[in-house]
């Protein structure tokens, strides 16, 4: 059974968002596959990507990508496994509203699960849950992951009434 | 194991749009759960809802709104499941920016797959590639899925070069 | 007779933000009640806050959020009371977009008085009016805010006048 | 004590719009008092209905207005009332932006509590909760209000699920 | 005949913007007026100044506001004068949107000439042009001014063909 | 003296927008010019209109245009007379947004006096308050018809009250 | 030397807006070579097409596509020749919005010529253009194709003024 | 046969953004001309350039500006040649919306090549493609520069694995 996650990013300048993505997977014990693949300079690669994954014991794909962002749809495009894109805010792009747009508005037919603009901790998490659809101990963790985030925000409550 | 796939919205008005999820899914045949659930007119269900699908046989959730739309995120909150949002463009939305981007921007630690504007189609396609992830029968009749729309598109320009 | 105005905020990150609702509502001399409650990180308590606030001496609530603020509309959901809205400009909002229109474009049934994006000042005067649209003490100590503001501007007038 | 809810509109053509605040006013069995008053074309009768609505029995005033809808927020100025701003949207508006941020971005010191794009039903709502957060008799009116809402949604499910 | 320009703004946080206004007229040799006139905090000022302007010697009013800026087009609703708006990008301006749309979009009945965001200058030769459609000493000093501008493209332009 | 306006346009397909300019000139008494001046398609009579203008009797000239709107623009940059900009809602533009843009952001130096998405009927009373001020009669028409556009309102509020 | 113009589309329902560039390169005595190619349907297909297109006697491609439309960036991606991209309304799209940006902001290295929303006609003219910039015959059609526009504004002037 | 690329601005600022085209023009081996032709300060001087470009040896005209940005489509109706437009993010431009709206939106007759905002490098490699079009060995440095492209992403790619 496949179990890898693929983290795939456009270009190393989006490695500080997408690496949210990697650690997340790393505390939820999930085995990661990192590559930068790019839709418009590694063409050739991008579709021996996307038709070979889930050939290669990967069962869901994160792919960043800023801009005019095409790689999350053209991997979904090549590929049955389920494609996570996260937004990416590149340097010339236009308040972030490109990169969503062209991840998200995918016609019909071929879906990309769309995660918020630089969040790629909620595509390695998502990533997670998509896993622990079908498995059980996976699961597990995220409950575990979701009590963690719960007890910090009532620390933080308790920490701010503590000092009125 | 779960093998279900939930499909709620906010709102009876919403089905015309959401009825595109079911009938990919029974074209795909996986099992289906329908229920109007509103985040904002019976919280109480939603909240019963989100903290007993993964008991009740259900692994992917998808859940349609419009305008300020919470459903989604809030499901998401309650559950360990994937939860896939669909942005609905309902009457009063401002041209479907308020439900996009109140169902993509979720904080760091709750994500939504997000589809596109009226995508429930795709979110359905998407329920079934999760599933897919991990039973490759599933993940096959994706990939059968994917040469029908292949065909149909060769088909079209087919007929387009013998008619010019 | 209810009293208090409650201030929530989906995180601790929106206190700096929200503190001007604070202030103002002390300077009005109003009592407050301020707590860290997270919508998609303690439903539980957002849940439990939301159904008990009017029977614990809250007469107005002031939610802040940011992002896919859904704060102040599932508080409205759950209460009573008249809930004031506050979309706050987080880090990774699309420039505070997404707040706004999560917080404002609540469906038929179930307002949320929304205010400026980071206009927590605001917030605390609309709750200060809204006590004092049934109590005439209130309504005086607004229409004494108002004079200041007003001599403030006036003061800067004639402070520009004489330096020109 | 003021008891009354005005509802102002900056034209007739709002009054389709606005019409959904009085019903439910009346449905919610609380007093109102309409009136049409244009901020650019009737600016003396504004100032006077702002000076003055609180010496009249009015407790909280609703604004409709479309396009560079100053209505709400010149009255919010000149009345110490709660004022609850209605965005329409207007013929030439540019899809409703205009009329929701010149209602919307209040500077500091004078607050409108903004509702959705055309939400005037929740207009009327929001100033009943207005009235009823010191008023036990019409916050229990409210509670009921949204029983039905509930009702409706439990109703719509129950039918959609029999027909499956 | 009158012959002055009238500068007013809604805040001295607007000042630095609109000193260009202020500063292109008196290059002009047009003289002016300037005040501090906010429509939200004091209403009363702004009925003054908006009613007797044309009785002051002042022909033309600049006014400059942001966020929901509500002066230009209320001094406008109480003046026969042309009014010239200036949209000031504020500090929790969404963008300077707010500050555009509530100055631009005015009603039909009630003009008001809008310049670029934080466009005062131009503010200033618009003034200026107002007073030279009707006089011709007036015209010919911008028909100077539009000279130098065009002498420092051609110069610049010669300067960098020059280190070419 | 120059007493003329006038009204020119990109398109035949303007005209329709832009009639309510010529419309209410008339009613003020003012006489008009109309012509059709592409600056796209015919570029060498828009240059010999905006050069000749003040020449010929005009005073002021509107210009209307759609999508990426330039007339306005390039006729302020050859004429030293005001220019009124009107942004038309054309058949392919994107929501009038490249209109409103492409006519208002001009850079410093060259100011268009941009009216409302379709606001044809404010650019002609613009242009009267242009020439009225300087020249008493025609201030004294636009007061009058002020007064009319008060009646109306106060007409319409007296009628609805006797129906209710 | 290559000389045909390739039109392709991402499906059959952008035959409408496209038809438009088939029928000026006709009008302009230009061959062309028309398919359906759909990025996301027939990613196979669109690779075979943009690596070879160059080798077929073809000079110049253009591509349109709504939604997320990768078509145009793909295949410039893949081809050395130039592409022009037309960015389609299609129906489930946020206004063109996402087809706009998905088509325009394409990183640096891989261009795309981008026309205006639906701008197929201008798509068929720039690809004349682009082959008369180095063929002499070509870009006399241009001009004369350019003295029709005129023509048509003129006259359209003339019959206007005829009218009055 | 004409060979060289003119690059002309609207401001000696957009340099900084437009040296880029310079910058990648001089690598493949293209002559450039260079210079500042303001469309609002220097009407004259780009009226004469359009004109006269075609026979000074021009074959791609490249034009940047920012803000209300006619310079482009003033050319390109001036001008047969090809004009590519390239949207300057400026210092007042509302996040760049006014530069990219008011050079793509063209109406029909008089196309401009738009690229990204900022997009300069892409501009100068459009418009060597522009000339491969019909001359092979051009188009052979673009395939070159392809390559180039390639292997830095595929090196990174391989660094960022040795470095895992």
């Amino acid at each position: 059974m496949n179990k890898k996650v693929a983290i795939i990013m456009g270009s190393m300048s989006d490695l500080p968002v997408m690496q949210d993505a990697i650690d997340v997977l790393k505390e939820l014990q999930i085995e990661t596959v990192v590559d930068v693949v790019s839709a418009h300079r590694t063409p050739e690669k991008m579709f021996d990507f996307g038709k070979n994954a889930h050939n290669r014991g990967i069962a869901v794909i994160i792919a960043g990508a800023g801009g005019a962002a095409h790689l999350p749809g053209m991997v979904a495009s090549l590929s049955p496994l389920p494609v996570i894109g996260v937004p990416v805010k590149s340097s010339n792009s236009i308040d972030g509203w490109d990169s969503v747009l062209s991840i998200l508005q995918m016609p019909g037919g071929v879906p990309v699960a769309t995660v918020a603009l630089n969040g790629a901790k909620n595509a390695g998490i998502l990533a997670a849950q998509i896993l622990g659809a079908t498995q059980e101990d996976i699961r597990d963790r995220i409950v575990d992951y979701k009590e963690t985030l719960k007890k910090k925000v009532t620390d933080a409550a308790a920490h701010m009434r503590s000092h009125e």
